[in-house]
């Protein structure tokens, strides 16, 4: 889920554990809770898999660190990068975890608690501790890993520069008369390859299946004369990449020109609307304008992009509604698209990062259309 | 997470849907709220990635089932086996999914919600709904997935063979002088050639890292006199596997082949416990008895057995105070271990089903300690 956990010093972990829980008190609450997986993997470089056994890191303003964990789990906690900065707290198999975790917390107080932290979890919590009350840390907290420091953007860069990679050896072999799956196993490969521990997503999406956002791969045949959105990303020493581009398989039409060229201005648009101060819904609005005023506003039918760090996806979302203001060393995706149903889609998308004098992208292939075998 | 959805139908999906709306009202609940994860692969053979978007399937008894799914996965959702059973009511970025998800429950109503649900959506549905309360499916319907049909333990049985195949490989192949990350590479390769789609987990703890019983493996060069233990399982079609055998790099001493008798006494004492109406906690008690009697019981200090079915870690669960009494058709591990601190550990497990007439095993390999080069 996580993948590696990324080149850090226990330091820089006491240090983001410490940044966060003065955030939660300038929030206004009682601590964090933070579960396995994204949260965690930035807090402590510890890394377990999210079970039906609690393991939670308890952040209160204040406090030192705790880390609740199984015994069983115990010793790999205690090797993690930033366990020298925790307290473990470990309980057996047949003791209730919340009892342990409960004398940690303000019986009165709110806690912001990671968003996929198990339902289980919070539920448990919530019986062993009435009166605290909780909110997903997206709501109380939504900016919490969204500012990179200089050596996550230095991460960052070099997973778009291995996804950039990948996309300039897919776009040398064949498309034509290979499976969708076909071209997806080769960029999983490529990736790896780039140095990639974890591939999230290979998206091959040719001809029609392209009208779908989110259509991940099939065994389709990809023809000739079709538009391929490709899609692609994972993490590479513990930092995601996520890119887009879509190809061609042979001479496009005019029409699909056209609707390349509009997704590719319209990106443009949403990459020049980044800048620091402005809020995260200005650079969904910029691009969709584009779109719309081109008459195909009712073709692009999700948000402009989301954040990226330690996972593929995360706040920040840039979408109407959000008016978050962009911070130097925000990362996030810029990805219009245009969706016909039945017929194709065009898909293009940087990492783009926010900077004092504008935006910054890590991937940087063509933008123009490219014309595949 | 979950891995390919098993070869069922959609009468099959909603069958087991709608015995669950049915347990869920015997349970005095007002309905079921699945997460993506099992208890979706399980009902509905859909299997999309957990995410900040919402996706819930709605069961209620007299209702049929709906499935709550972001716009951008629908055209997926609809793809899936057990579409042809459900409504699909879709939401578009920038709505609030959990007013699109209030109407289809009872505003006072209390509802089972699947363990890894993201703690994110259940604090939206107690926002949206404050009249309604909720429990983990663990802890409200801890069966619902527990009772296996025929198709499913033959899936089963196929996934314990498969696994059984890998280890009568592995155990012919050099493990003194190679790492623990070689021989673990190795076990998955062989899961996958045997079948599985997915590979879980693949355990090689050698010498003083047998003693962690959830170390996963290192860069530990493995050497001549070193206990190994090996625990390993995925998921080939859909149904998990789940198996663990210690075996020792040349002669082993004295003390060595007593612990691992004695694991094995144990092993064997749970298996014999395994009938039907013997409650979960007695097949503990005697795997644990046989420990405790030897005067290592401190040394066992996990739970003795989990279920499994389309995941590798379910209810029920082989604990102290577990009082679920066994039923034909469930299926879980036996698992008893000795983990000697600082030295070596023993586990061997098998997975076990019940019938009508007491345990059978679905894993069979030797459970004498193999002696490897």
């Amino acid at each position: 889920m996580t993948g590696t956990a990324a080149p850090f010093a226990a330091d820089d972990y006491r240090a983001r554990m410490e940044r966060a829980a003065r955030s939660a008190a300038e929030a206004g609450l009682a601590g964090l809770l933070v579960a396995p997986g994204p949260d965690l993997v930035w807090l402590t470089g510890y890394a377990p898999p999210a079970t039906e056994r609690l393991t939670l890191l308890v952040l209160a303003p204040g406090q030192d660190p705790v880390l609740v964990v199984p015994a069983l789990e115990a010793p790999d906690a205690a090797k993690s990068p930033g366990a020298s900065a925790l307290t473990l707290r470990d309980w057996t198999d047949g003791k209730d975890p919340y009892a342990v975790t409960a004398p940690l917390l303000d019986t009165g107080g709110r806690f912001g608690i990671s968003d996929n932290a198990w339902a289980m979890h919070l539920l448990g919590l919530q019986k062993a501790l009435p009166g605290t009350s909780y909110a997903s840390l997206t709501e109380a907290l939504p900016m919490l890993r969204a500012v990179k420091d200089r050596a996550e953007l230095e991460l960052l860069a070099a997973a778009g520069a291995a996804a950039d990679a990948a996309f300039e050896e897919i776009r040398k072999l064949p498309f034509g008369g290979r499976r969708e799956s076909e071209v997806a196993a080769d960029l999983a490969d490529l990736l790896r390859r780039f140095g990639h521990s974890q591939v999230d997503f290979t998206i091959v999406a040719s001809g029609p299946n392209g009208a779908n956002p989110h259509h991940e791969v099939g065994d389709r045949v990809i023809e000739r004369g079709d538009m391929v959105v490709l899609d692609f990303g994972g993490l590479k020493d513990g930092y995601g990449s996520d890119t887009s581009r879509t190809v061609h398989v042979g001479e496009p039409t005019d029409e699909e020109r056209r609707v390349h060229d509009l997704v590719r201005a319209a990106q443009e648009a949403g990459f020049h609307a980044v800048r620091p101060g402005a809020a995260c819904q200005e650079v969904d609005r910029a691009a969709r304008a584009v779109i719309a005023d081109a008459g195909y506003g009712e073709y692009f039918i999700h948000r402009t992009g989301h954040g990226i760090g330690v996972t593929t996806h995360e706040p920040p979302y840039m979408i109407e509604g959000e008016e978050q203001p962009l911070v130097p060393g925000m990362c996030f995706s810029v990805e219009p698209g245009v969706y016909l149903p039945g017929r194709f889609g065009v898909r293009i998308e940087d990492i783009v990062t926010v900077t004092e004098s504008g935006g910054r992208r890590l991937n940087d292939t063509t933008r123009e259309m490219v014309i595949v075998d």
